[in-house]
């Protein structure tokens, strides 16, 4: 009994791996290459790790669970650009469709804690998902401007997308979080790292 | 004030992006490449996530704290392989000035506090640290097992080694967790996945 709980948890934690291959638009900090959504994911949860005090009264382990798994589906459904608007269109349908087929792998019990917490996440609105999303727009937002806006110029990301992709930060994160990322947006088009930034 | 903690705690964030750019010998489950220690510590949260059942009392989220933290200080002392007994000798001292100077980035109240969890995971008494521990000698063997024992075979890794190295499994580690590893080691073995497995 136990024995078949644990092959549906190693079978999950196996097939888990495909997030290694999925790889997303933006750079390394250093801009070598792109970086891949399980790199993302470990990236973003140290993010929750160091920055939750920004939100007081978030429960931890539920917001790093957030981190971790919040693109799983994409090991069917695929990275989904977040400047594509014609790709966001079915987004929510094929990771739906995703989320059923790749927590089913796990025993029903915990398919049915890991599916609410993806859905919490994609639904944003409890103090968990504010503070997973918030750095999930952080994260990205550092790398690009550390690897000088490789990716926002080779993708024509303009600095108002930018700012329209952060709004979530600068209306529900914490003020200190918002003033920072407004702070690395303007010093970024300072640097000329927008397709616009001649302007 | 809050801004330069915030500025530290960016630093840091930064700086362990070079995590994504160390590469371990182990290869992914479908022995397209080698894995990053990034993407290791990742899924061994994960495998915290699923498996700390079977650690009744373990507090979830040290340990997965641990899991995604405890390889940071290769970002300057690099993966030390596992099966490799001359890079072992020194490994603690080299680890140790790494701990040092990677945490030391933080403000001074995180860096203590996420000094003792390496620490504490790197001396593997508390349960906790037995966890972390246990999914990471869990990990590398399902990956290996999965990919028909490609490293151990390209490293001269025996039968004998790996189950040496799984010793803290067999001693430490649940029972349910312990045969599941015997019999992953035991059905490489009879597919010949190790380099000594036609004896």
């Amino acid at each position: 009994m136990n024995g078949d709980r644990l092959d549906k948890q190693m079978g999950f934690l196996l097939e888990i791996d495909k997030l290694k291959l999925v790889v997303r638009q933006n750079y390394l900090a250093d801009g070598s290459r792109r970086e891949d959504v399980a790199e993302h994911s470990w990236h973003l949860a140290m993010f929750v790790i160091i920055l939750a005090e920004y939100f007081p009264g978030v429960n931890f382990l539920r917001a790093v669970k957030m981190a971790l798994l919040h693109d799983l589906v994409e090991v069917y459904a695929g990275d989904t650009f977040a400047y594509d608007p014609e790709a966001q269109g079915d987004k929510e349908q094929r990771e739906r469709a995703a989320a059923e087929r790749i927590f089913g792998l796990l025993p029903a019990d915990q398919a049915a804690e890991i599916m609410a917490l993806w859905a919490e996440f994609e639904e944003g609105r409890s103090l968990e998902a504010i503070c997973a999303s918030v750095v999930d727009r952080m994260q990205p937002l550092a790398l690009n401007s550390a690897a000088e806006g490789k990716m926002w110029r080779s993708c024509g990301v303009s600095v108002d997308m930018v700012r329209e992709r952060n709004r979530l930060v600068f209306e529900h994160g914490p003020e200190v979080l918002a003033d920072h990322v407004r702070r690395l947006i303007r010093e970024a088009q300072a640097r000329g790292c927008f397709p616009d930034s001649g302007e």
